[in-house]
């Protein structure tokens, strides 16, 4: 019973064996290996983009503050949500890599195409004494467990351009909005205006896998010089290549995101019948969920893994209703959930 | 026949095991899992240093460029070799990670006392309009193949501590070093008066891991949030702890790296009996050779790989002589020397 | 009737004299000449801080971000108001040479003490992901014309010291608070609780000198080595030193401080007579008023130059109330007053 | 007898007149003041550039740090002098606006074409992994007071050029240099290939001013926003535009720059009749003079100022020679000069 986040559980087992196929023989190092122009091919193909660049990183944090060095200028903001995982997680990890300051958009979970122009518009009105725009910075699945639909997501990237501000999608849970969605890569993407994105697989049963890519490929050489810069290039980089081969081959990433979506599913009906209520509504594979303090203390009691939200465990008053967040992966069974919710009753 | 670089080569089959044998169940993410005490332990142990911190990254540029920062203030400088890794090699992560001036002292692969002191002693004598002195950075083994002795390494820290200033060791080849002059961990570095090292696992058989240790604790805290901020820190970081586990145990470290270096004396000895001759005397597992174009353009035709060093192939003097850069990881077989020696021939 | 800037006035008559006297003859360069002892000297015991460390650099950016890199670290935040001139106006400079990232305490041009309890609690809850609490830094005068008391001040230090962050003061217009509360420069600073002071007088008479103050002196070579990397260190500096000192001599910084007040309160008391209102209640040297836009028209006709506030002055409805900045320096006449005033009606 | 710097000197009177003429009425503030309109047509005629962009700021490292910035990207090096300022006299400033690492290309005060095409040869050999090449910076007048001759500029930007590289002057005492070589501003700078100058006014008698120009004005706006964020823009900009307003009306820099460079000729003569030896011919205002050390006790005891050069006063040898540095600006007079030089004897 592990809810505790996407990153706790095992590497997907297909993922396990493509790195002891790779593991043959000499390949250049540094990304000049021969299955990194497998998997170049594979998300050309995928994202209906072939100009694309396409880099490998092994952590979110990387792929998400060098893409937006490469989208920015040091005298910049970029626009985000306040509670964007690069503003409240990667302690300062963006603004090391740009020098930009972060512009939190107000409102909750989504930024607003209102909101967001509220926000542009009111900066750059000081000539050279205030930052100047920089790009937006949207997060899909946002770090409330809910996702933007294809319109919203062409909405805000539309006030963007309104701005001639680039866009930069963080998708360290991209598969499961795509999923949730029922849309292509390319619909969730370029062709809603998004122009660079971070393609997480770690959080989807890779072992620290995340691709960048950018649709407009005259950033590239950019790209690599500040990827190296940054330290964030590997030399057996063919380890990275197998694994972000394997979870594009034989539908890897999209079963994976389907099962941990299709568990949280089944995680809030039965949250849900047990008279849990939710601070978000569950649309991909995370769940934030209120139920009472005594309820909490059993799960514990009986091994339950999960994070408590703004809440604490320990007080007097066991009707107290506690909120919770509850992160399904790939690997949970039918058997860990429904335990789990038997000890709701 | 593939001599390109230690990056090279396969993952050694013991730690494809030990990443299969960790893949089970779930562990807490960013460092706080069970291997990694485990790994502390084991290198706390191995370096007779009970109080060290001990961290993993990814990559050498990344240990590096992290333990330098945490060595060093933006005003300073730091002593190293002109063709240090750091100096060369890195795409300016070390300054960017640090915000200090690399020092380059001069002379060529092995700093020497005199030299360094003769460095220090000229900085700092400006006041606040030069920068200050800083850390001592020694690469070990060098970028041209060689092994400070214990007596060098010794004679060295001593004059950074003249000044007062802490030591690190790029240790990319630590293992290669230390099998090569027979001594302990803790003889190589805090014995002699190293302040950190980055204890590289990559180039001896690993995926991508090094480790950092501080023999000081007191700057755990501040690597910490370094390493977060530089995008460092893995969410499955059980992965790594498992590689360096594995890499620790039964002795793999040592039977790797004495299996480079016998590679490297097979090949070493075959090329002076062809009569080559050697830029540096190859004292590990990389050898800076030099032989007519002939043999090289025959070694090329039967698809040798390596690095032709400051020379071109391409030309019609067939004596005339090109050196190169031959590097041995463990995983050459005899079979394959042979065959690369027998076309010297 | 000029009430755009109190940057853009004149210099005082009297600082122009003490440039021609400290004309004479050779001095020691970079901050070494005898004028500033007499500077420091006079710092200290103004402020009853025989130990304080006392800098002079050109620009209120230089003071503000150097003084605040000084007192932070790269992956901690910097607690201020939304409206503070470190965020709002200095296009990232603070960011740039602390690395930092700025927390925008939810509020409006005051940050009250529970606001920003709230704020730092709120942080460092995340161990090394988020970033890590840092100074706080305070605008006094704010940057909406508004001073904090006695009371307000020490209650925001003593959150901060519960928190055991330093405090750092934007003085900008530091003399305009303190003759505005009636106390001293030590009540004003360090009795409160605040760390480092960013003492202006370019605002105030000067031509381009701001003293930053620490009164914990170990924080002494580390900013005057920030001064020097950032460019700030002056070769000439007998020119700060001889424009600080003439504003300390002769009660100058009082009495153009006392000026500029008694020339907004002129002005105010006659806004308020023709039937304006504020926005925020004026309490040292600028007013934040509005008034039909017809009056706006009229003002501008006769050539008074001040700022609209989010609003522009072209426009129909003649009876729309337009906000607008306006500052007094201390060469406003009463004169240009009563123009201005006699206008409005 | 001050000979220590041309940092040490008085300001010219006509500075301090034109900062008294510019003391009246309201000025925008922030560089849009009339008087900068002023100097950005003076500079365009007197350098026959009218589309170049020009600045000012107040320090010689911020002009040289920030032009290099702009220059620059943070993952290229720049290649200068080994003696060079920005080397060794600026603390990391360049360093920390740019990003970048200073290569030092071997040789003394000058750089010559070969070594400068070898030093850039040897870059950019190893793709992502080394630094990319970047501008070059001359130092005109060097710092060991030789001026590069009109044909050695050409052939270093003809180098520049070779490898598509910008060129920037530090042009601390460009005036220095310019009436030393009886040329024009645009042969010294864009004629024979040079992007950017630093424009030094500090040294020839300014308070505090240096212009920065750049002859393709594409990169002006990227100048004004790294002048902002580096703190270097002035609010009361109108005292910088006075400072070098005066500066190039009636001929002052040319006359303060051939008086000092006279100067230098009248000690020049007067140490070579007295038996004194040169470390570098004395090209412009500053002395490199060998001479025994009783004659520099007897010239300390007498009050004379100047720094030694790698030399203590004291020790017992009274023959033994002592290396000192002398530098005369526009102030000193022949009285002061014969005074010294009658000591010698």
């Amino acid at each position: 019973m592990y809810f505790a986040s996407d990153n706790s559980g095992p590497v997907h087992p297909q993922v396990l064996e493509a790195l002891a196929e790779a593991n043959q023989g000499y390949q250049m190092a540094y990304g000049a290996d021969a299955l990194m122009n497998d998997v170049r091919d594979k998300i050309r193909a995928l994202f209906e983009a072939p100009g694309a660049a396409v880099y490998l990183v092994a952590t979110g944090t990387a792929a998400n503050s060098l893409a937006l060095a490469t989208l920015s200028e040091p005298w910049q903001t970029i626009f985000c949500s306040p509670v964007a995982h690069i503003h409240e997680d990667e302690c300062n990890a963006p603004e090391f890599y740009s020098g930009a300051k972060l512009t939190l958009v107000p409102g909750g979970d989504k930024m607003t195409p209102a909101a967001l122009r509220q926000s542009i518009a009111g900066e750059e009105t000081r000539g050279v004494h205030g930052p100047q725009r920089g790009p937006v910075s949207i997060t899909q699945v946002t770090e409330r467990g809910t996702v933007y639909s294809l319109d919203e997501l062409q909405a805000l990237c539309k006030v963007a351009k309104e701005f001639d501000l680039p866009v930069h999608m963080d998708g360290a849970r991209f598969t499961n909005a795509m999923v949730a969605l029922g849309c292509t890569p390319a619909e969730m993407t370029w062709k809603a205006g998004v122009d660079a994105v971070s393609f997480g697989g770690t959080k989807n049963g890779l072992m620290g896998v995340e691709a960048v890519i950018f649709f407009d490929e005259t950033r590239a050489w950019e790209f690599e010089l500040r990827r190296k810069r940054g330290a964030h290039l590997f030399s057996k980089h063919r380890y990275l290549s197998a694994q972000m081969n394997a979870y594009l081959r034989d539908d890897l990433w999209l079963t994976s995101a389907r099962q941990a979506n299709a568990n949280c599913v089944r995680l809030a009906e039965g949250l849900r019948a047990a008279g849990a209520s939710f601070l978000h509504d569950p649309q991909a594979n995370m769940i934030f969920a209120s139920f009472p303090r005594a309820q909490h203390k059993d799960l514990h009691a009986a091994g339950a893994v999960y994070h408590l939200w703004g809440a604490e465990l320990e007080g007097d008053d066991s009707e107290e209703m506690l909120a919770c967040r509850l992160v399904c992966d790939w690997s949970i069974t039918n058997a860990q959930i429904d335990q789990f919710l038997s000890l709701l009753n």
